[in-house]
């Protein structure tokens, strides 16, 4: 029997924030599996920041989308024809559908979910991607010591909740930035040590107060104004993990002067600073499963909490995703694709 | 008896570029040694480009000068009278006399040099603190892995070509940046796989030929135009040990746009760049013991050439050491103190 896929394609790159018109619906029939493959609905479908750099042209530590292409995304799926002795119908899968409702993966790159350990969509968040960019960024990198001072921005986010907790598992003090008061207010919730709105005047003061010690650990995936009020608190020997640039992606134009460059390289010599851009891949081979025990483990026993932001319908992905690159969501961004 | 020294002093800090101005001559009646110490005549004092930060007010990994100090710097020095049981007068010590013929030192902290094992002024160079910040910053932070492109600037001075030859031996290819004719056929001479001046057009393109494969590792010491032109070249997961900026030290005012910033981070989270800045006391205890067995072996067996670049008189320091910022120098740059 065939089936027709809603799917949700790159109409034009965007030129800053998305628009509605960068993208546009199409529906085909889902190729049928062949040896080793299987035919998946989606049940649920990631809608990250990454994917904005892969809307660019630009050259980037991925391949850009074509004009055309059907937007890339992680999703849960079900099982419903299985050409590979692994997997049957019924079963959950993690894989790589992207913005459509039934996709044709290998069976070899998928990742077969028990619902009974835990909610699936959390293989998006924080059990996948996000948390072990959190995880892997944070411990391999940020290398954060008992007693030393840890910052986050987008602290709500599925990775920088993520940050924060473990931080404070690792003994260290954790200080969280986040937009608005609600997502404040979660903060606390989460045992942050300080929450800090970037909304609010005087982030660079407010900062200083929040970390008498200095910053030890910043963990970067937001950039622009954030990174301003945080490298001068930076310690000697402090650790900045990049992962994101989250305010930077919708830009435009080479912002204008003053250079910040010279500044920022004079701080990194003279606090013999570590700045290390990283993509989570890097470090699966070497702690993915600690990562997959650590966290459930956490995530059981109640030390690390992890907030989720549905929307039913993936018509709505465009307007979601844009909202989210703008600080709209509040925790994990995820489409609920409806059935078809 | 006592002996006076002649000593160069900070008059006033320098804005932009050290002039006579800065320095003034004194001299005063070197005090006695007590317990512990020895009175040491300086032989030879070796100028480096940190001095320049210490010179200016601005807070940095160490102590500025103040006003009417002498300045500091390593020196290489004759024990005269001591009275510490460690050593004897006639003994050559490596210590941190400053800008003066005569100074009073704490016997525990001076090396003991054996002039029938190197010539002394090594200690100031290739076999001292240069060389050890080549080495350190090289092996530790680098990781340069054979098959692999290194790029080092100022590439004939005491640590840039330390760098270059460090990298050659441990089967890199070396490509060295220095400015005019003369010192690029220096390179040559050194072993370098590709030598560029950094005075001629379209230093980018050139760089482009001469690293087909991309950079590995960028040793950075000088910042500015060299910079530039390498970020572009950098490959996946590059590493970027910063262990001086000399290209920045004498600028006065923040440069106008554009802001380099929001690039530059970008490219280190896009290639997962490491920029680590360092100052070799930081791996001082961990690897001196290796530096002093492998650099002494390479120069001996001559797979490591080194050059210096002697003055005599102490009254020329301040304007060698002004040329020496102003890339004048060819070598390891060192002041022959007179008798006095």
């Amino acid at each position: 029997m065939p089936y027709v896929s809603h799917q949700i394609r790159l109409a034009c790159r965007p030129t800053g924030a998305p628009k509605p018109e960068n993208f546009r619906s199409e529906e085909h029939t889902v190729r049928e599996p062949g040896d080793g493959e299987v035919l998946l609905r989606t049940m649920y479908l990631s809608l990250d920041p990454y994917m904005r750099g892969r809307m660019s042209a630009a050259k980037s530590y991925a391949k850009s989308l074509e004009i055309g292409d059907v937007i890339m995304g992680g999703t849960v799926s079900e099982v419903i024809e299985s050409r590979s002795v692994g997997l049957e119908p019924g079963q959950i899968v993690l894989g790589q559908g992207g913005w459509q409702s039934y996709s044709t993966e290998r069976a070899s790159e998928l990742r077969v979910l028990d619902p009974d350990q835990a909610p699936v969509t959390t293989a998006l968040g924080v059990l996948g991607m996000p948390g072990f960019t959190a995880y892997s960024g944070l411990l391999a990198i940020g290398d954060p010591q008992p007693g030393e001072t840890v910052a986050v921005a987008a602290a709500t986010g599925p990775v920088g909740s993520a940050v924060g907790q473990i931080a404070k598992i690792k003994g260290c003090r954790a200080i969280g930035i986040a937009g608005g008061p609600k997502k404040v207010a979660y903060l606390d919730e989460l045992g942050f040590d300080a929450a800090l709105d970037h909304r609010d005047d005087d982030l660079a003061g407010r900062l200083a107060e929040a970390a008498p010690d200095g910053i030890d650990v910043y963990f970067e995936n937001v950039g622009g104004a954030v990174f301003d009020a945080v490298v001068p608190r930076l310690n000697l020997y402090a650790r900045v993990p990049v992962c994101g640039l989250a305010a930077t992606y919708n830009s435009t134009e080479a912002e204008s002067g003053p250079d910040r460059l010279p500044e920022l390289m004079g701080l990194v010599l003279r606090k013999s600073l570590t700045l290390r851009g990283f993509i989570q891949n890097e470090f699966r081979p070497s702690m993915f499963d600690d990562f997959l025990t650590d966290m459930s483990g956490w995530v059981r026993s109640g030390q690390l909490k992890y907030r989720e932001d549905i929307t039913d319908g993936l018509e709505n992905a465009p307007e979601v995703f844009a909202g989210m690159l703008a600080g709209a969501n509040f925790g994990k961004t995820i489409i609920k694709v409806g059935e078809s």
